[in-house]
């Protein structure tokens, strides 16, 4: 059977990963597809480069309307990112009647439900393994490998960059801005890393994982998101010392009233298997009512792992094209029909414990006045550690973790506590799960 | 549309929480299968005791044959366990018509592709992700989650049981047969524990992922498996103190000239994340080419952990059953006419590390005997450990980490080291794997 044939947009990084990949492990995979599987045609505007790479197996142009317009072609494969020109190309895809392969996150988190509505009315399928956690089939586990369970929460690494960048500021002690710079020299961290430091790409995959979670749309707008710019070593030991690690987390769970879906640097337990997971890696833990907790860790970005995500949505897609389409592995878990408008809970709403860390004068009364003001909001303290101050200082650290509670809380009582006059600086606070 | 007719044959642990979960959460399971799923029937011997956990809400007989022939029934679930009546009953649901669903990984491990291949004609699937590792979707993974690699090797934690026993040696410092009491008084072991004890339940898990992996058909009686009824609490300890951990591990990996199966306590380095998988957990890394390494956690056993396994195929089945049965995912990850016959390496041609641990006489040249031993049989030591010995001891203890070396070569190496007469006891090896 003539191999399946496949239009990529776009080939930087994963692209020539995909190319790569295809071509080295053509025959496993033809094996494990029960059809060949061919990149035959390559959009990019740097047709150099792109010829450069692809040489004369595949053909090369620069209008990506080519490849869809090419009735030769089975399956296009999105690779271009943004909201831009990709969900242009991606939702005419889908029009020219083609499968649609994409790790674009961004544009499925803001985007998600036009795009896979699409899909559903034409017949086709939209793929997306890559746009979350790389390499580690993710997707694959919460659509179809978890679906006996009710799912609790999903709790990830989901940025390799932050997580290079924690375990960096951990090991050496470092702030954040001399660890960034390092990261920016060894290519971990981009030249603009906005997106992941201010934790918006990690918040477009825990929207994406979210929905498939719960059976709710993709509502990307509805995230609290909070990066680690402002994170200092300082807190990143006190937590150690406390038997913690901070990770940048993506966090979707499901509450009695709503959804909570936000990122933030969370404190979490060392012993947890997520607080040991190091450098550039990715981790997502589910929790599931039959299943409990279970676990998934690999590499969540680079041309290889991305590309093998990007492969195997090709493989599954060459496997089940010609089923039925109302028989088929729904986009986001839940049939189409099925979804739920569940809200997403504002961050007032949301429930955690807390880590804190207050510069106050080193004077009598002063703990007396915080825990104060903690109980008449009735949040609970769970453990206080205070540095002992040095001879004839005049401040000192006190750092206080607290039991669950409500965030608009934490937040109103934080504001009474900042307007002591014993307390000296910023009040740091940082969210804390347990993760059990 | 009618729920999708499901029929149990027994109905003990795993088909009582397989009977919990599909009831309490058939809301959510509906709205991903697009249809629901309901045990109809249930088949079991002690038909007063299956009453009592279905009630009304299933027909209850003791011939499981009767579910068999039963044409409202659209899957068998076969939980009986065992290579005997079990595997007659899977063939003929398959030879009915039945999708199969089973959780039975000894009857896989050894009659595997006979299931498989009597499905293939029938046109129907058998799923079993139930089958290694309880809830952890590895299977899923294995088979469409990583198809655009070629996989390298697959290690795991797979046996709760002996991961149990290991945790609770490692950090009590006690030896296997007390341990052993301890976890048969709490449940984690049962009251023959042969086949969790002496590794064959990991190797018909091993056996199973072997297959999936490399796209050969399965052959437990290659399978080289060795328990942990000979450890001590000493090389535990020994082990940790060189920077390891030791793991009951189930290990395939390609060679150029084979694939090696086997199960084997292994030394694993301490900072791996499946180093750290304590108490009844399971842990499956997988190395592939293109996404490098993956790691899947969960529990390997339980009703309910299982029945997650279970019902997710349940659900994929209802999801794709309408597909031709051409284009379907084939059960062992590659397309039926695609397996190959590599051959399963004698356990002598496996390439490992080892610890060695020798009772030696306390005496001058000793260390140079045995390190000519092993230099004479081309195997290279990575760290040498002599126990210092108490004033007046007559002899020591020495610990030896060698570098990769074929297992035939080892063999002989230690024939020749035993017959030293400066060798005092039966010396102690166990392999290591770095697993990067």
């Amino acid at each position: 059977m003539k191999p399946i044939q496949v239009g990529l947009l776009g080939i930087g990084t994963v692209g020539s990963g995909t190319f790569t990949v295809l071509n080295r492990n053509q025959e496993e995979i033809r094996r494990r597809a029960g059809r060949g599987i061919e990149i035959s045609m390559v959009a990019d505007l740097d047709v150099e480069r792109a010829r450069g790479i692809v040489g004369d197996r595949a053909r090369v142009v620069a209008d990506a309307r080519e490849v869809i317009a090419n009735p030769e072609i089975d399956i296009v494969v999105e690779l271009i990112g943004g909201y831009g020109i990709a969900k242009t190309l991606v939702l005419e895809a889908i029009a020219a009647g083609k499968h649609v392969v994409t790790a674009n996150k961004a544009l499925l988190a803001v985007h998600g439900t036009e795009i896979f509505e699409a899909a559903r009315l034409r017949g086709v399928m939209v793929a997306f393994e890559a746009a979350v956690a790389g390499g580690i089939p993710i997707i694959k586990a919460l659509r179809e490998g978890l679906t006996a369970n009710r799912i609790e929460w999903v709790a990830g690494i989901i940025n390799g960059t932050t997580n290079f960048i924690l375990s960096e500021m951990r090991s050496k002690g470092l702030d954040f801005a001399a660890v960034l710079k390092q990261a920016q020299a060894l290519g971990y961290a981009e030249a603009d890393p906005t997106f992941d430091i201010e934790g918006v790409d990690a918040a477009h995959k825990a929207t994406i994982m979210s929905a498939i979670a719960f059976g709710v749309p993709v509502q990307f707008d509805k995230a609290y998101v909070e990066g680690i710019t402002a994170l200092q070593a300082a807190d990143i030991r006190y937590a150690e010392q406390l038997g913690y690690r901070i990770k940048l987390l993506g966090i979707t769970k499901r509450r009695q009233h709503g959804i909570e879906l936000r990122v933030h640097p969370t404190l979490v337990p060392s012993q947890r298997l997520i607080a040991n997971v190091e450098g550039a890696m990715n981790a997502v833990v589910v929790q599931g009512d039959a299943v409990g907790s279970t676990l998934y860790y690999g590499k969540g970005a680079g041309a290889e792992p991305t590309a093998s995500a990007v492969v195997a949505d090709l493989v599954d897609i060459t496997r089940l094209h010609t089923a039925d389409p109302d028989h088929r592995v729904p986009h986001l878990a839940f049939q189409p029909g099925s979804l739920q408008d569940t809200p997403i809970l504002p961050i007032d709403e949301v429930v955690t414990s807390f880590y804190l860390r207050l510069q106050v004068a080193d004077q009598a009364g002063v703990l007396a006045k915080i825990t104060g003001i903690l109980a008449e909001h009735e949040i609970s303290i769970d453990a206080v550690l205070q540095r002992e101050s040095a001879e004839g200082e005049k401040q000192t650290e006190l750092i206080i973790l607290t039991h669950d509670t409500v965030e608009g809380r934490m937040r109103a009582a934080l504001a009474q506590m900042q307007a002591l006059p014993t307390v000296l600086a910023p009040i740091v606070r940082i969210r804390k799960e347990e993760l059990k």
